[in-house]
C-alpha cells in the first residue's frame, strides 16, 4: 500500500482540535490541492471561503446546529458551488449564458466540481497530518450563511470543512461491503439480492456498535436511515436555489 | 512536498490508454478508497458500475458522443447518485421516507456523496501509476446510458471514469489564479476587482495556448466559457431527473 491510499483508507471525521491555527503555507497547499482536481470543461464552477474570523466562525457554528467544531479548529473553509464568475463572463463577453447557468444540468456540474476540489482539500489536509470534518450544517439555514458570507446570487455555500491538528481521533465505521457498492456491466436490480445485503450490513454494523459500547447499542443501518430520511429537513432548499437561478428549467 | 500532494498536483486527463485491463485487486482498491471517502449522515448514497463487456464499453462510447477512450482503456467505472438504496430501506423498515429522497436538498446529497467518492478513486488510480479522465458525456444521454446498465429509478449515472495505464501524457492547463478562488472572511463581490480578475487569467490563459502552439491559438478563458455557455446543452436533464423521482421538491 502506497502513502497516498494509506492515506485515504485513513481517513475519520475529527470533531476535536487543537487550538493552533494552519499556517498561510498550509492553506495555500490545500487550496492548490482542491484546484488541481479535474473540472468539467475547464468551468471552474466553485469558490472557496476561508473563516477566520472568530464573530463569523461562532455565527456559523450557531447556525450550523450548534457545533463546536466549526468554530475551534485550525481553519475553517466553505466550499461553494459558484455560477456568478460565469454570469459575468456573460455580461463582459455579450453572450447569452441565461438558459445554461439556470439549467439543471449546470448545477449538478457545479456541485460535482465543487465536490471533487473540497475532496481533494481533505486528503492534501489529511496527508499533512491535520484532520478533517465535512459540516452539512451550513445547509440548514443558508440565507443567513450566506448573509456572513456576503454571497452573491448563483454561489450556493455547499458544505463547510473543519481543519485542524486532532485533539481526539474517533474509529472507523465499515461501509457497505464491496458488493454491495459495485456493480459489474450493470446493476444488481433482483430485489430479494438487494433486501439480504442490506440484511448481511445491518449484522455488521450492529456488530460494529456493539464492540464499541460493550453491549448498549445494536443498531441496524436500515433503521438508522429509515429514521434519519422519516423526517423531512432542509424542504427549503428547492425554493432557496431556484431563487438563487439554479435549477430553474 | 509528500507523495500524496505530489500525486494530487500532478494530476491531468489522460486520453490515450495502454491495452492493458485493470486487475481486480487495482479495482478493489479503487473502490475501497472511494468509499473511504466522507458521507453526509453516513447515508452512502452511491453505486459504482464497473464495465467490462466490450460491446457496453462501445455503446457507451458512441453514446457519450464518440469518444473513443470511453471504450479503450484499462477499466471503465460509472459513478451513480444512487437513492434507490433508501428507497427499499423505506419499505423494509415500513417508514415514509418518500418526500425526503424526492427533496432537493437529498438530490445535493447523493451528487456531493457520489462525487467525494470519485475523486478518492481518481487520486487512488493515479497514485498507482494510473491515468483517469472523467467523462460527463455520458449525461449526453442518460436514459439510454441507464438502459444499457439497467439502472433503475432514484439512481443517475453522473460521469464515467476512464482509468489505464497512460500512452501519451499531456500538459496541466493553468488554474484560476489563488486570490480569484479563495476568498477570507467573505466573498469578494467589487464587481471592477472581479473582472479585473478575469482579465488576467485572460492573459494566463492566451500565454498558455500561445507557449503550446507556437502563436497559432491565442484563446481567452473568458471566451471559451461564454462560447461553451452559449450552447444550451442537455437541456432535457430537469425532466429526466424528475421522473426519476429526485429534486422534485
Amino acid at each position: 500500500m502506497n502513502d497516498v491510499i494509506g492515506t485515504i483508507l485513513n481517513h475519520r471525521s475529527i470533531r476535536h482540535f487543537e487550538d493552533k491555527p494552519l499556517t498561510e503555507e498550509q492553506i495555500r497547499t490545500i487550496v492548490s490541492c482542491a484546484q488541481a482536481a479535474a473540472t468539467s470543461s475547464f468551468i471552474q464552477a466553485y469558490s472557496i471561503i476561508g473563516v477566520k474570523d472568530p464573530v463569523k466562525k461562532k455565527k456559523l457554528a450557531e447556525l450550523a446546529g450548534n457545533q463546536e467544531y466549526v468554530e475551534k479548529n485550525g481553519h475553517f473553509f466553505v466550499f461553494c458551488a459558484d455560477l456568478y464568475r460565469h454570469t459575468l463572463i456573460g455580461e463582459k463577453e455579450d453572450k447569452n449564458v441565461e438558459a445554461s447557468l439556470e439549467s439543471t444540468e449546470k448545477f449538478m456540474v457545479a456541485l460535482i466540481d465543487t465536490a471533487l476540489a473540497a475532496q481533494n482539500a481533505a486528503i492534501a489536509a489529511e496527508s499533512l497530518g491535520l484532520g478533517i470534518c465535512y459540516i452539512g450544517g451550513i445547509r440548514n439555514n443558508l440565507e443567513e450563511v450566506k448573509g456572513v458570507l456576503h454571497i452573491p446570487d448563483r454561489v450556493i455555500p455547499l458544505f463547510g470543512l473543519a481543519v485542524g491538528y486532532p485533539a481526539k481521533v474517533t474509529g472507523q465505521k465499515p461501509r457497505l461491503p464491496f458488493e454491495h457498492v459495485y456493480h459489474e456491466n450493470g446493476y444488481e436490480q433482483n430485489k430479494e439480492v438487494n433486501l439480504h445485503q442490506l440484511d448481511v450490513y445491518n449484522e455488521i454494523i450492529a456488530n460494529y456498535y456493539q464492540q464499541r459500547t460493550n453491549g448498549v447499542r445494536k443498531d441496524h443501518w436500515t433503521e438508522q436511515m429509515a429514521a434519519m430520511l422519516e423526517k423531512q429537513t432542509r424542504m427549503y432548499m428547492k425554493e432557496f436555489i431556484q431563487k438563487n437561478k439554479l435549477d430553474l428549467r
